[in-house]
């Protein structure tokens, strides 16, 4: 697999063929694909949503600026962060306790580390911190995404407090962040033509 | 290719095999595909420097928390952000008129509307937007690393104003957010071996 090939057919899909949906065994991938992520200590502050109930898209459509390709998309994936705090991390290292039989010898200095620092930051520290990794979450599934012939568009316009209330996040711990419908390009999709723009290797890239 | 198989092989390599250096053709694919990254309205706020000169590294190491991947590894990449202000949102749009051939009738509207979106917000704000872009690319590139086989360990914990004053960012208009040592795994990094630790796919997924 050429991998640079992937990365240049994807590009950010504005319209969706409505009538192809992603099949269940690609959606595991992406399941799959997103757990594995890699965020900050392991510590998994982020939770995707996978939406395909698509009255339900096309009531989000209205708090994602419009745009159409939230209601056509197969999929609509949702990234929203959860909190960290005393409890969350004490459930990580009993994860990495039941996983790796780690004596607690061993976890916990660095367990009391994580605690001594978290307690010192802000909510909005916190909150930032566990933005960065939904973004880096993402940076994986696009790249998955586009491994797997599967379209996206990744959006940052579309109203959060908006998306919570109609998901039930506040509920559920979590907050949104971003957005990605899934699925596949529809045949006149404009968009899909128009050449790439990207700066030269040169202007992006430094080597020392 | 198995993309799932490709990132439950990769892991944080915490030692390097420092005679393992990685291929030409290898850096040339990260660099494409750095540079093929997907940004927000695809302005780029985000340089990669690729270090592999092996006494600079090993300055870096006491700035890196002592942490010796970076002055073992093939490669080190540091990840840095660039302003966005009128001259740069120009450029991208000059950019796109290159490249595109799109009249000025269909650009400027779009052009004007991010100029006026970024004249509103603060320095903090657009850096914390730019940072947000190198997450974005990270998760990017590790997940390339993996499916080329190339050991990485994603970093946050270094001093960026050490780093900036060493590399000589600032002159060059960048700051450091993140920093990546990439090579191959050394036969004795013992958590080669680890059991991954993740959520369950039910505690980190809600389908709707």
């Amino acid at each position: 697999m050429d991998i640079i090939e992937k990365l240049q057919w994807r590009y950010a899909t504005k319209k969706f063929d409505d009538k192809a949906l992603i099949a269940s065994n690609k959606i595991c991938i992406i399941k799959e694909a997103f757990n594995l992520t890699a965020t900050s200590y392991g510590m998994q502050p982020v939770s995707l949503l996978i939406i395909k109930d698509k009255a339900l898209q096309q009531k989000l459509v209205k708090h994602s600026k419009n745009q159409e390709q939230v209601g056509q998309a197969s999929h609509l994936l949702v990234f929203c962060i959860s909190n960290i705090n005393e409890d969350t991390i004490t459930e990580y290292f009993d994860r990495v306790k039941t996983i790796r039989n780690t004596p607690n010898e061993i976890l916990n200095p660095f367990k009391e580390y994580l605690l001594d620092s978290f307690s010192k930051k802000t909510p909005d520290e916190i909150k930032d911190y566990c933005i960065k990794q939904a973004y880096l979450a993402l940076g994986n599934l696009l790249t998955v995404c586009a491994i797997e012939g599967i379209d996206a568009c990744p959006m940052e316009g579309f109203e959060p407090s908006e998306y919570d209330e109609l998901l039930s996040l506040k509920e559920k711990g979590l907050e949104s962040v971003l957005i990605m419908p899934i699925g596949y390009r529809a045949k006149d999709d404009m968009f899909a033509d128009f050449k790439k723009v990207r700066k030269e290797i040169s202007e992006s890239i430094i080597e020392m």
